[in-house]
């Protein structure tokens, strides 16, 4: 992924790090072992990817983490301390699921493709993590779980992600016996896109970031903004909506210069938006 | 499957058997050679389903045949016997119709995972019991078809089932060919979630059902209710309805218990509710 | 697929051939190389269609391609020949965008179901042209490809045929990547439903046109309809909907003579409806 320019916004101990490479915004989780996502985590995150939806050279976020576990999902030692809150720990709950929520929903309605680098066991809201961005590569090491029916709390957020990503049986499956699968099974459900040695993780993801990064933000930003509004439509819906979003992307600078470029078989020059 | 121990409801004959194993009711189709959907057969499968429901010790549901087919669908015979009522048949068409999404929906809707397993040949409405299902294991002797096209009726009911388990142009395959597919080729399209041989079906699937039945009740409840509930909702209100069914279950006894077990590192007990 | 009878309609230049075999209706994209989808194409297109629909003999479409390429999707030299209109080509691009929308849902109303007969490249609109379709068979040399992102157009209304068909993360891969995908994988994918080898891609079409243009017409088409429809229903409505399809289906002469046909183990004779 070319020159990695490691960028700590604060001096304050954080659970993440942002790296940033020309047009691509890498957020990593950086709370070993487990990379739990506690409020810290779940808003550090969510400030880094607001960050990169503002600056103007992001055109990709990978979201990547550092140790052998991508995230296991909520602290649970965080939540069990609220127990002991006047009310049960119901308002911490709210504030937790409420933030999670936020922060899933904050990858999909991101302006700019979000890749998951998936290094490691992903597990619940880890692992809902992954469902979540646009496209996912795990290391051959990679592992993927929704144990939440092993502790009583069932896995019901991550399901929302894993739902529309995974045929039924193959996430009721998941959800149900709280099991490990492995990377190449993970491919197999949809769960991931593709699955690469451990050792060539970082090239690959950086290829597939480079990639994306070398196209029209605009044109990025309007596709996947339309892909996730049209899921929610019926057909004869979905047509209209998406007729009229291909109007005026036509009409915008970037696809004149596009497909002026490729009629006369030259590299188009984006506009910077 | 542990000990089984057969029994018989009544005495008068009856389509189905129910087992009972500690956790496990086994409903077994019992009327060889088609176990056809008759409207004795889906009120007999509707009734055990009812009544697993409300056994208290149940928390998963098997469900089986005898012989060399699961099921062949409706009863073809008694539909047409009933060709020569004044209205053509009519009210007894929609009597089996509502029968037969009755009875897939208390599939979907019962408070257990309901397991097929799937022996030999699934047809028509038999096909779309296992595609009902939450889980489905097929012998590599299993067969899989949706031949309504080949006798001028459409299975316009078993597409209900079979598209939300398969993408598009596997159901349509199967739809519009009437063809079979083998058991390897159902697993390909997610219409079951494993294949073993046939001597091994009754133990992988005692081993889903063991593994099931050791979760907390309520928390398999809460979360196949709720894995229903927001796939049929918009990203958004499936996040909001998600996040307020995991603060509910995070309050519920048997989540403090097997949050507390699981950081103290040891076995959950959980609640018989 | 039998004899077929070559048929052009008219003496004026014509993008498309139509050609018939009794029950089965050809047309073909006959504008190489690109077989670009102008607007003359898909006006064709959408004539041929309509003739097919009320060609009383016509119970399947296959819509195949001349040439190495099945379709390159828009004619952009078209479009871009517009931007000097007084509207910078807005109003032409609408008309544009809902012709091929308007073509699209042709294929998914369209009373016969439409088979893909992919030979070669499908790019853009001509990928989704393969997705709308209800069933598609792609030969080994076939390749499947949305790059619109690379011209800074993204393939939006392609989108939503693909995102129907695909998983999404697959869907997300191809429409962000605009990288082609071989035959092999598009069957991973769920685009097509068999790839052959590209000497056999006629007769393994026609294998399948022929097998579903034996069926009664009238079951075929109150299949197809009810598939589109119920897939946008939630679950109850689905149920209540199909189950109301089936009894209309029971009470057709078609089902009639095809369950009798069945149990007296003899042909069924199709009324030609």
């Amino acid at each position: 992924m070319a020159e990695i320019l490691p960028m700590k916004s604060d001096t304050a101990p954080h659970p993440i790090e942002v790296q940033k490479a020309p047009g691509i915004t890498r957020i990593v989780l950086s709370n070993p072992p487990a990379n739990a996502l506690s409020i810290a985590m779940m808003g550090a995150l969510v400030a880094a990817l607001d960050d990169a939806a503002n600056d103007k050279d992001c055109r990709v976020v990978v979201l990547a983490a550092n140790g052998k576990v991508f995230s296991a999902g909520h602290d649970l030692k965080e939540l069990t301390a609220h127990r002991s809150d006047d009310d049960r720990g119901r308002a911490f709950f709210e504030t937790t699921m409420r933030q999670c929520s936020a922060l899933m929903q904050a990858i999909v309605r991101h302006r700019c493709p979000v890749i998951a680098e998936v290094n490691g066991l992903a597990t619940a809201a880890g692992c809902q993590l992954v469902a979540s961005c646009d496209l996912a590569i795990a290391s051959e090491e990679a592992q993927f779980q929704t144990p939440g029916v092993n502790i009583g709390l069932f896995c019901s957020t991550p399901m929302v992600a894993l739902s529309r990503n995974l045929t039924r049986k193959h996430a009721m499956e998941m959800l149900l016996t709280g099991e490990r699968i492995d990377a190449r099974t993970a491919r197999e459900f949809g769960l991931v896109n593709r699955v690469v040695p451990p050792e060539y993780l970082g090239t690959i993801v950086g290829k597939y970031a480079t990639t994306i990064a070398s196209k029209s933000a605009m044109t990025v930003k309007t596709g996947k903004e339309a892909f996730y509004a049209q899921a929610e439509m019926g057909l004869s819906e979905a047509y209209d909506y998406a007729a009229a979003v291909m109007v005026e992307n036509m009409l915008a600078r970037d696809a004149e210069e596009g497909i002026g470029a490729f009629l006369e078989k030259r590299k188009p020059e984006w506009t910077n938006e």
